[in-house]
């Protein structure tokens, strides 16, 4: 049954990357409401994309923003497990703009990978599903699975209606497992089992000082500046050995046992120096930095700004200063309790002279793990290993998907996080893409994987 | 001779008013290329008026950016001083323009208030003088010393080529004294003596991690962030007792003696946290915000940036931060040392996994003192007292003025510092606004000024 849907991937291979370059073309950026009906082109596409391969129900759920695309197969055999399959169309924003070597939307493929926003995260994985039950459906005329699809457009800005449409609609989604593909391999073509995730939260804080720039000749000396008084302020969150000094910030976490480092060790280790440009890696003492982004918390300043920005100087005190900040949580860290600490610690440090505002990020999740020897992630593996010719290593990674932790939440289900990705990809900056030998051989995974689950 | 000046000032009040505000129209902004004509407009104005006065040798004196206005009048009795007049034309950017109650180039009288930017800074105080010695010439026919002006369009962004054409053209601007107003009373109608300036330097730090903005989730653990990197920097440079903790920087700083202590007493206190909307006055420890701002030296941070500042969330680690500091000096402080002095604390502190830039701001001044009993300084005290109907107060400013440390360089002349502005002006900021008795009663004092001096 393997071989001929495969062979069915082969023949078509050119129609498929066209129509999924059709799919990358639609600039479905969910935060951008410029872009709005564009997320919604993109749902409409999925939507008959799904109605061509057979499934049935087809629907593009309302919500207060993006619209979730929902679609069944309940045809199979009769002992058939159920598997809901979730993922993402929208995509992250494009800028800076002027980095990017060809237009994020007009995808271009160079060098054996395919570049374009999304084509990685995730409309990319998406699309594979997709294409893996249209060469089933043609060329066995069924799925050897039932398949509920859950396709939602708010993934990258926090899924925000999404908990409350699992809750609202539960009989709907339910389903014996869940797969998700929007994660990637430690290395190319290196078959990766993702067992853990972290859990996220965030927070933004503003210092106040005067109620108009200052000139700094008149005022300097009587006046708190809000940048310096923001910098102190950070600077007693984290220290130079990047352990966070936050009181609570890791109540709850586990130590890394032995067995959990020697599971980490057998994980290739990417040299981030190459991929990243830094001059060193820096990580938490104690730990190395493969140990650190994979299962130790993070506190991350995504982005500070105050006073003048402009060329040359601009001889002022300014009225603020203000830095977002984010938080990747592991096992025993629950984001609620994390983002009090932190505004209790900031609200601690805060020095006279200036106020200090803690706006709280709505989004958050915990964090997520699953028993490596589970049988649907056994049988995850062997799909990989028999497509990728390579033993499969089992790793946490540092990125969250909300959408893990509630589908824990409401169904107790097992999830299988079954990722394409790698490390090159770019994900959230410029020029990201994905490589076709994701593309190909991850069809294939699929192809042999969804044969190996029917079996249970 | 006083009294016909001072007639023919009220009898032609509002034509100077008009004409005042003809020149504050021009945006003379010198920071901004795209208003590089609109500079030289002003130069012209302000060469026209002169030459309509009676002034000789009225010229723009072409620099490698914008041109010093240059005029004489050399016709005065034969033991009569020559006064060297120094002033600006060019004004501060109008950002954030969205602040501004009416356009900063459409001048506006409010509740006895001249708005528009530049009303104070300077071209107010320059128009002031001016219209003085149209007063002097149309109703005695001479001045009562001997002038030379010079007005140049570059002191707000450093006055660039000012010092190289004053040494160039030392004989033409040779005089007995020197006289500036582009400073300030310490509160509206007190009349003061400004007998010391703070010097002033700057640099730049940038800080850069990774070559392009990294997903948080993958690379959280293993990079240095650089805002982080930048936040331990700038805390390592002042601490919260507002005391600046890089090494050799008070070195030469003189103490603050009882007797200028008691000087500093008597200047009214300023109203801080109304002038400013802060909670509550910061100043260094062991010295009040009044001898701070008058006479400690400051660190400022005028701005920082770096990462995402847009709306919401974006989980990333951003390529680099920048940081925009500014540094006010005392007599003792040399502004290259304290450059050097702030860049190898910065190299000292510089964590691992970035790397670390400092930039030197090119225009600095050494701090400024003149003694308060010198007769220069005595006779417009007492111009102003018989103006304003006050005692005049001696105090030391927090602002710069880079041209004074340079004429007492070149030329060693004693500066006299006779500034009408008032600390609700709003200098560098939007709404600037000037009052009109500063304007009535600031020319006033000059008419009696110039007639006392040319008794010396």
């Amino acid at each position: 049954m393997s071989e001929k849907a495969l062979q069915y991937l082969t023949d078509n291979r050119n129609q498929l990357l066209t129509k999924l370059n059709e799919f990358l073309s639609i600039p479905s950026v969910s935060t951008d409401s410029v872009h709005k009906e564009d997320v919604r082109k993109a749902a409409s596409f999925l939507e008959e994309y799904l109605t061509e391969i057979g499934f049935k129900n087809t629907q593009q759920i309302e919500t207060q923003k993006h619209p979730i695309v929902y679609a069944e197969y309940m045809e199979a055999e009769p002992e058939a497990p159920t598997v809901l399959l979730y993922g993402h169309y929208d995509v992250q924003p494009v800028d800076p703009i002027e980095l990017w070597e060809s237009d994020p939307f007009k995808p271009e493929i160079r060098d054996g990978r395919l570049y374009a926003r999304g084509s990685s995260d995730d409309k990319g994985q998406v699309f594979m599903h997709l294409a893996v039950f249209e060469a089933l459906m043609k060329t066995t005329g069924k799925l050897p699975l039932n398949v509920k699809v859950c396709l939602e457009g708010e993934e990258e800005i926090g899924s925000e209606n999404l908990y409350s449409m699992l809750q609202e609609k539960k009989e709907l989604f339910e389903a014996d497992f869940a797969v998700i593909s929007d994660s990637g391999m430690v290395a190319k073509n290196q078959p990766t089992i993702l067992y853990g995730l972290k859990g996220f939260t965030g927070i933004e804080i503003t210092v106040t000082g005067p109620d108009h720039d200052l000139h700094s000749g008149m005022y300097g000396g009587a006046v708190r500046n809000p940048i310096m008084a923001l910098s102190h302020i950070l600077s007693s969150m984290k220290n130079k050995e990047e352990v966070v000094t936050v009181e609570g910030f890791y109540d709850g976490v586990e130590d890394l046992t032995e067995e959990e480092r020697e599971l980490i060790e057998q994980v290739p280790g990417e040299d981030f120096v190459k991929a990243t440009g830094i001059p060193e890696t820096v990580s938490e003492k104690g730990y190395s930095p493969k140990e650190h982004t994979m299962a130790r918390p993070t506190f991350e300043v995504n982005g500070i700004y105050g006073g003048y920005q402009g060329e040359g100087t601009k001889t002022i005190i300014p009225t603020s200063a203000t830095a977002k900040i984010t938080c990747r949580l592991v096992p025993g860290q629950d984001p609620v309790d994390i983002q009090q600490a932190l505004e209790a610690h900031v609200k601690k440090v805060a020095p006279k002279g200036v106020t200090v505002e803690v706006k709280k990020e709505k989004l958050s999740a915990k964090a997520y793990k699953v028993e490596p020897n589970h049988p649907l992630i056994e049988k995850a593996a062997k799909s990989y290993t028999k497509a990728f010719g390579k033993e499969t290593v089992y790793v946490r990674m540092g990125g969250s998907i909300p959408v893990v932790e509630w589908i824990e939440d409401i169904y107790q289900m097992p999830i299988v996080l079954l990722g394409f990705g790698t490390p090159d990809d770019r994900l959230h900056s410029p020029n990201e893409s994905f490589p076709l030998d994701s593309f190909d051989k991850g069809m294939e995974t699929l192809v042999y994987y969804w044969n190996e689950v029917n079996k249970l």
